[in-house]
């Protein structure tokens, strides 16, 4: 078989948009190793080349781990400095952002951290002067200015070299693990533009985040990375394995949540996942991690993303909220999900597909105008969460926390920014829809965590109002006292999040985790738990499946999910072909035929395989032979072996029967024959068909009647 | 068949000692699930049951989370209760433990928190006097003779009623979620006298923890609890998805880690684990953390057992300590299971097997008689855990923090508690290796994190010693100002735990999840995953199984480790029974046997079922038929069908052949046979072979050759 297999390269590979066997996949791997195994014990140079083999895993892993990361802190820094290029420049030096200009000037005082004389507003560099009516709408001019052109380049770029590299590409790596072969979407070209895009987009202040991308940066990383290695480039099974891995590589820089993306990985993208590959891909996520933490992105040496330390423990009662907001989420997922196929097969029959450079500079305009007036909206998501999230201290200067400082009673500041989050909520929610799905990179795990955290905050500070005002009531007695702040409203941000993130991607065990590593709110996670299950519950209750399996079905991708079940009782027989009465499936025979016939039977018919039976008479099961095998191996017996003919008869029999010497020479292809076909019987209940194709990964499978 | 099933109950049930037949269990409930589905669309009674069907899993779940929570807060209250009284009782009343006591007192100052006039140790109390020579020795008496009592009382009360109860428990779960059938290992009496004697054992001072019979416990709820669930009661598939779950609870309630313990089950003991159960056993895990946490046993209002907060940050250069603690863990790990199982053959094969009760007095007798002295032994494990991770304050009166209050130079206390751990590590790890496998329930979570703990204050107090001694030094120069501290030993010990645990157990994902659960140090994830990597590294390197592996293959249980690989190349038709050349397998013919052939057959031979065929002389195989079904099905005919003699056909066909008036009636018997039984060619490679029967959970799988 390995001589066959190296004479003619074509057999074992698939074509373009077809789907891998895993069975075959896997034997050949093992076949492999054996080989490896057997060699190494004749010579010392085999032997290191065993070993050198049986570490190549950890060795990809650990390089995975590194690029990712050091792409993901590169993507941070980047879009972090140009978001800021949005407002203004540093003197000291343009590469500088804001928070960097403010920190080299030694004149900052705590207070207003983010004032410094060496930060300057593009109007206050053009007009000259610092105060004046004008400077406003020259900002806000520049800032429009600034994120149409990123995101005019970013769909650009995009559609010149890369068309693969827009939208989160989650749905396409389920589909590309789930065994289907997409050439080309996880190539060099698609990362090195996906990223520089994805740079663009996040800081062109469009409604997305760059988590999801970052996804498919690291799994593009993996899949470049495995050329490098024979074991991986040459087996479709093997080097799925590390695209589950690289997923959770992904999460895991995306939210520096190792565990997280481990959880992410086997719960939501991953189809085939044994515990080897939990255990690579933890090793992968923790190296990914800490080169993003190396790097150092955030500033703060810490990997968390936003880092909260509430201080007061949460009441039994609140849970009522907590739930409350676990409803609220999964009524969005629901929505959003609904609304955002809707505008997608909107797009895509209507003549506004036609124009996908036009409808992302339009929804860029709209955003950059309505955000730009509303402090909420104006900062990036990631700024806007980490807000949100936080708790209210003395020194805190954000408008949110304006009672605190003359406590119970409520300043007026205080009612502004609650109007202003909740026209960011209503602004949020809109812009999300249309956003995600267009020509450009485009994560939603940032859009939907902002949109929940805005609801969870506002319940939250209803809810201190609320406890503030009435603190003499029985409820809230027990544990209010009438000075100290006995209600979180970040805690509420941070419940809301999850609960919203949980409905659009209907993650549970994942979610949590990541939400707690991102926050370090051990204390929380049955808040995050509750607010998780009863949004997943209210989602599920509106619709079966999530926006990733909604996308997959949108682009008709082939995907066998998991998760549903067949109800109806339908036997192997009914949805085998050919149905009864359709003419007998072709066959061929093991000997006897020729090549003429067999390529006649070929080109009639357009079955991927062919069962190989003993005789036409007596047609008992013998062996499978893929088609394209077939080909392949009939135009390479044409083209090198002599004398072939079309009348030469074609063997698949071990002993070549007794023929006439003036015959012409026949092909022998007991090799690309698959001697164990897997079969079931005319009665065997579809589910457990559905079950073997399921787990085993089978490509196809022979239903027989008595042999 | 559902006929059938009422008619015959036998049918569809295993024997003891069996293993279960995934795929048949699965088919049965999508039987019940489609009947319940058509039945609801007839009445309003039907639908209000098949709603409360679908609900009856959480409901379970919940229960099952209720049950466990609160037991497991009861044992954890009465295990601190029973651990104080060996030194004393309070005269407020002897229900109090000695720290309830002493907050019951009000004169008692922060600084000696455990120093009040209420508590009187044993020798005060006989004594009377408060000081003087003799009341240690009479201490020590007391605390030994205590010791004694429970540990006595325990091993007996598990020799008297239960004996499945002793043990950790985790290997034979793990046997039983893979398929096989111990009846009464989680029956209710297992349940009670565990429940109990874990207490005992656990306050007896023995070397064990209580975490890993926990999880047997949960499962023993499950169990229990699945009898009030026909759903689950009648199928033993679904009973092992709760089971599943309910390991998960055990884990949780263990360590007060939810995520943990889905993720334990999940790695370490489940076999058949679908997404369904990990998002239900993430339920139950909540439900019972939530439960423990308003029983709320540890004083703090929190979910984690030891809680930790650190204040330095970790520098880059100590990873080169925790990778040692991680090769120390690994070491560790090998040892212990080397030496715990010769030590258990030991017991097995000579004469020492027949006095487990003396075995037991003696252990805890020389455990008792050196523990007292030390203090790191006297206290409980999980006391000792805490104080080694716990970061030295100003306040601390711990010795371990002697050096602290003099800053830099080292005061001598430090150095007799150096001493002392290093005594300590020495008795833990001789005491474990004899105490797990006695005949009282017995966990090693705890005793073999108590190891890692001490060894990595060890290294980490050496480590602080160095800074301050050399801070001047480039390498600590870095990160080290002379005056404050830069290294932190509780994080050393943490990571040392994890170290040891994963030795010892070869969890990985799930280990770091629970240790930061445990610890809240989500700073320190790092560190702790590179821990534990290295020690399963090391210790896979010198044994591949874990201790629950090896107890496993120690105790004979049948489990098709889903870990390791066939390297080999051999095809089905090698391992075929029968193997050639031997008598041709038994088989039933279509139709034409007689009730006596049939009976004969089975009398003769041993096999657990017989295919079918059409007939001798064309061996088409149609089903087959298992041994049990058949015999069971037989005796009933026998029973109740009127005229079924010796002569009587036995037919496996639809339709009944012609036959005269005069003979008897035939046994029709279609309905026990499987008409879709597996089936393999002689080429399939055993790899594949072995696959189907691990992912698919088979029974049996016929080998056929051209049908």
């Amino acid at each position: 078989m390995d001589l066959l297999d190296d004479t003619v390269p074509g057999i074992g590979t698939y074509e373009d948009f077809n789907t891998i066997d895993w069975v075959r996949e896997k034997s050949k791997d093992r076949d492999r190793h054996r080989e490896i195994a057997n060699k190494s014990k004749q010579s010392t140079v085999a032997l290191l080349f065993s070993i050198s083999d049986a570490f190549s895993g950890w060795l990809l892993m650990l390089l995975i781990g590194l690029m990712s990361g050091a792409l993901a802190g590169g993507i941070d820094i980047a879009a972090h400095w140009m978001t800021d290029l949005k407002e203004g420049v540093c003197l000291n030096g343009f590469w500088f952002n804001h928070e960097h200009c403010c920190w080299a000037s030694n004149e900052t005082t705590f207070q207003e951290r983010d004032k410094c004389p060496q930060w300057k507003s593009w109007a206050e560099l053009m007009v000259g002067v610092s105060e004046g009516p004008g400077l406003y709408v020259v900002n806000y001019f520049m800032y429009v200015c600034w994120a149409l052109l990123f995101a005019f380049l970013a769909v650009i770029l995009v559609r010149a070299f890369a068309p693969y590299a827009c939208g989160s590409g989650i749905p396409e790596i389920k589909t590309i693990l789930s065994g289907f072969i997409i050439r080309g979407y996880l190539g060099k070209w698609t990362l090195i533009i996906k990223t520089i895009t994805l740079v663009l987009a996040v800081s062109s202040g469009l409604s997305l985040g760059k988590e999801g991308p970052l996804v498919h940066v690291a799994c593009c990383c993996a899949n470049i990375l495995c050329h490098f290695f024979t074991k991986y480039r040459r087996n479709e099974a093997k080097k799925r394995e590390v695209l589950s891995a690289a997923s959770a590589v992904g999460v895991s820089v995306a939210f520096g949540a190792p565990i997280g993306g481990v959880l992410f990985s086997l719960e939501e993208v991953s189809y085939y996942f044994p515990l080897k590959t939990l255990w690579r891909s933890f090793f992968a996520a923790l190296v990914a991690a800490f080169t993003l933490r190396s790097i150092n992105p955030f500033g703060n040496s810490r990997l968390v993303l936003f880092y909260v330390e509430f201080h007061t423990p949460w009441h039994l009662l609140e849970l009522i909220p907590f739930v409350l907001l676990g409803i609220f989420g999964g009524l969005w997922g629901a929505f959003f999900i609904r609304a955002n196929i809707a505008w997608c097969r909107l797009r895509k029959n209507t003549s506004l597909g036609h124009y996908p450079v036009l409808e992302v500079v339009v929804v860029t305009l709209l955003t950059a105008l309505l955000a730009f007036p509303i402090e909420y909206t104006k900062m990036s998501s990631s700024e806007l969460i980490s807000e949100l999230f936080n708790d209210c201290g003395l020194l805190d200067s954000s408008k949110l926390c304006g009672y605190t400082s003359n406590s119970g009673s409520t300043s007026g500041s205080l009612y502004t920014a609650m109007w202003q989050l909740a026209l960011a909520l209503v602004l949020k929610m809109v812009f999300t829809v249309v956003t995600f799905g267009m020509k450009v990179p485009s994560g939603l795990f940032i859009p939907s965590m902002a949109v929940g955290a805005i609801a969870g905050r506002l319940l939250g500070v209803c809810m201190e109002q609320l406890a503030i005002r009435h603190h003499e009531r029985d409820i809230f007695r027990g544990w209010c006292s009438p000075g100290a702040d006995c209600i979180t409203p970040g805690l509420y941000a941070m419940v809301g999040a999850a609960a919203c993130l949980g409905g659009v991607t209907r993650m549970t065990v994942s979610l949590v985790v990541i939400m707690f590593e991102l926050t370090g709110g051990l204390e929380y996670i049955v808040p995050l738990m509750a607010a998780a299950m009863t949004s997943k519950w209210v989602a599920d209750a509106l619709g079966r499946e999530s926006i990733y399996e909604a996308h997959i079905r949108l682009n008709g991708y082939p995907f066998l999910e998991a998760k549903e079940e067949f109800r109806h009782k339908t036997l192997a027989t009914d949805v085998m072909r050919p149905r009864r009465g359709d003419p007998p499936v072709s066959v061929l025979t093991e000997s006897g035929m020729t090549v003429e016939e067999v390529e006649r039977l070929i080109a009639d018919t357009t079955y991927s395989g062919f069962p190989v039976v003993i005789s036409q008479q007596s047609p008992r099961l013998v062996g499978f032979v893929l088609r394209r095998d077939l080909v392949i191996s009939l135009e390479n017996a044409r083209r090198h072996q002599e004398g072939v003919v079309s009348m030469s008869p074609i063997l698949f029999t071990e002993c070549d029967p007794p023929m006439s010497p003036s015959a012409p020479p026949a092909v022998k292809l007991r090799s690309i024959l698959d001697l164990s076909p897997f079969t079931v019987t005319v009665h065997t209940a579809m589910e457990i068909v559905v079950d073997i194709f399921r787990k085993l990964g089978l490509r196809q499978c022979l239903v027989i009647q008595n042999g």
